[in-house]
């Protein structure tokens, strides 16, 4: 049994608790409260809402020719010229409000891209139809028939910032599913969205199906965002994809359910009987092979009796990684920087080079260690020890273990699940890579012949 | 497609939907903020999350051998009458505080009610484990192995009122499954639950188990549950089960995701092709079999060319059901009490003999009618034409769909899975009965020799 006072790495004694609004949100607050936001809220919110009634029952050819008659619109000259024309208003907007590079290269949409849009969309409407499903059947003991089947979740806002492919894609996963979209984008790139909202719904309506089945909403005020956050009673999910603040944001304010998309802290721990050249080539690939998103490795935990500690440092230093650790990391590779602040570090999500290396004296050590740190996103194992990867499997509580390979792996095209809302890092409903499938609840069916229950 | 207008019946105008704590809020906002209530409920909730560690890495036989100890104390003569003794000064003070005869029947513990919770106990501990199951697994393309299974949910808030086996059984339901919980009871039960707590906490420790894996809150101040429900960091799911007004005030100020088993304002829908025998015999089963739970209906929907609606209504009234309805109704039957407030009635959860009826054109104005009044709880259609049963289990969207059966067989136990923490009306994670596989999240374990992201 584990005695160590850690426990996750959020119990942090700075936590302010109490839902009271510091005075700076009070305005916000009031703004959301104003009855213009309350009416519009309301109202885009009933729309959907009723839009789900004719989508949630349309079948699964239907829902995709949707997606299949955006992609022709979005092949037609004139189409992609317009899109591209409201895109360059909001890469100019951009430049000229001084957006850093990396956001203007987010937001930007090109041929390629637009090319990109469009293989999404013929991919998701070829995937198969999670409406339908029957997951669970029996015979009951009172002679009732009866069964669990997937049906569509209902209405699905989504909160995101510059992408503008979002739109399409998320639109096109709630489609899909029989559910319908809120989408609210941010406000650099509102040209671009407004152009691919309305030609979404030029497609639904092509296709017989409500155009309120996608709504963007183009009031990009915070306050009015809570305004639709109060609204449990006609949206069903809330999906943030952005910043760590703005999905804090979210969940504190929000009175329907999110599943949240959080950031990634994962951590590689190298046993003893780990193989030399797997580790390093798996710790190389976890960390630097496309070092921006959330499942790279962010800590290295190598247990002091790994007998080539060093060369692993040093042939990460060599493939680019910029290392940070503690004492006995420096002893071993001089070359690391010292982790002056170790909560700081350990807990960081670099989302760059960096990489802090944590020296242990068991695997007990490197638990805790991911306990206090991780962000149970993906946690690495090397080792050729298989009780070793059984205790490890065993006693970190994660969305993702993974044994002998890169945590890259944790991704849904990579585990064959195809397009992905994102990979949730919530307990609730959905951990991992959220599909299709989780777009879904479920309705039990149960049938009989007049029976009644004595 | 539908035009209707109605959305959902909670889509009314009064809702206020913004978080503007109102003024008799402040207070109860201002004590969930003193340094008391913040540091123990931080205590509380870390010492949960510490035991998590060791709870759910135990077997099913650690598990299950606590509820069997449970089962067995609760045996014991002397242990039996410190429970009986806690409960009478529970009854005796309720009694000194006038509480209605119907609380203090469900406050009290008794001799047999303790044999059912034994029962309760040893039905539960032989249930297959829920830990473990893989549900998902394939060969990614990369090589990699993949498997998804299911592991404790983790740290779970029950909220609850009045019945002290309620102590017990959630208190089981988690330790079963690997989770902690953390029981926050009704103030009028507080010496039963303490007992009981305590007796819980004794088989834990026998079993080898740390005891905080169920912990119960004494301190029954509203704002101090305040405080708790604020511990995303430390609790991972919050299950209110009691009054509407309660729920509602935990859905609103939780930042913990919460499964709601809320209301059922439950439907039957009487097809112009269904069988008499049968339709009378469901509604009455439905109706009246046990009028105080949330699977009873509350509205009788005829289609008006059901041939024997009269014989129905009558039929219904001599089984003693108290009906209400609209004009319609009356003309088929006048002992039917005239509905003033359709709004007000066909949303009612009377939870009683009385009846609302409702007589239809066709079966879209049925499906309009449930959409607008019914709370996704349970829809029941009587027909034999089997065209029309497609129609409106398709049309419906509800936990359960109930096709020439009671709704009372939308029941954990009647489908077959057991004790369940209730039933859940929300739809995400779990809609239906929450049994014990709902109290478990998923891992991916993702196993290969080396293999890297190319």
């Amino acid at each position: 049994m584990n005695t160590s006072a850690s426990t996750t790495n959020s119990d942090s004694q700075q936590t302010q608790a109490v839902p009271q609004p510091p005075a700076e949100l009070n305005e916000l607050f009031q703004r959301a409260a104003q009855e213009s936001y309350q009416s519009e809220a309301r109202r885009i919110s009933g729309e959907s809402r009723q839009a789900l009634r004719a989508i949630r029952q349309a079948s699964n050819a239907e829902r995709s020719q949707v997606l299949v008659r955006l992609a022709e619109l979005l092949g037609e000259a004139g189409v992609r010229d317009e899109i591209l024309q409201a895109n360059r208003k909001d890469v100019e907007a951009g430049r000229a409000n001084n957006l850093r590079a990396n956001l203007i290269d987010r937001l930007e949409i090109n041929a390629k891209r637009l090319d990109d849009i469009i293989a999404a969309l013929r991919e998701i409407a070829a995937m198969p139809d999670p409406v339908g499903e029957v997951i669970l059947g029996r015979k009951l003991a009172s002679g009732v028939d009866m069964i669990q089947k997937r049906v569509p979740l209902g209405v699905v806002f989504t909160i995101y910032e510059s992408r503008p492919n979002v739109t399409v894609d998320i639109g096109a996963l709630c489609v899909k599913s029989g559910n319908c979209a809120i989408l609210r984008g941010g406000k650099e790139a509102v040209h671009s969205n407004v152009a691919l909202a309305a030609l979404f719904r030029r497609a639904l309506k092509d296709s017989g199906l409500p155009e309120n089945a996608v709504q963007l909403v183009e009031e990009t005020d915070r306050a009015f965002m809570l305004s639709l956050l109060q609204r449990d009673d006609l949206i069903d999910l809330v999906v943030p994809r952005g910043g760590e603040q703005l999905i804090r944001f979210i969940a504190q304010h929000s009175r329907i359910p999110v599943v949240k998309h959080d950031k990634g802290v994962c951590n590689l721990y190298v046993d003893p009987s780990a193989d030399f050249d797997q580790s390093l080539a798996v710790a190389i690939n976890a960390k630097l092979q496309r070092t921006s998103v959330c499942n790279t490795i962010e800590n290295l935990i190598i247990h002091k009796d790994f007998p080539r500690g060093a060369d692993l440092l040093a042939g990460l230093a060599k493939a680019g990684a910029k290392l940070l650790g503690d004492e006995p990391t420096r002893a071993l590779f001089p070359g690391a920087e010292q982790i002056v602040d170790e909560d700081a570090e350990y807990g960081a999500e670099y989302l760059d080079e960096r990489l802090s290396v944590k020296i242990v004296d068991d695997m007990e050590a490197a638990v805790d260690f991911i306990y206090k740190y991780g962000s149970e996103h993906s946690e690495c194992i090397m080792a050729q020890d298989a009780l070793a990867i059984r205790r490890f499997e065993a006693s970190v509580d994660t969305a993702a273990v993974c044994i002998n390979c890169s945590t890259r792996f944790h991704d849904g095209g990579q585990m064959g699940m195809g397009a992905e809302v994102g990979i949730s890092t919530g307990r609730l409903h959905v951990r991992g890579p959220m599909g299709l499938r989780d777009l879904t609840t479920t309705t039990y069916v149960m049938q009989g012949s007049g029976h009644i229950r004595s």
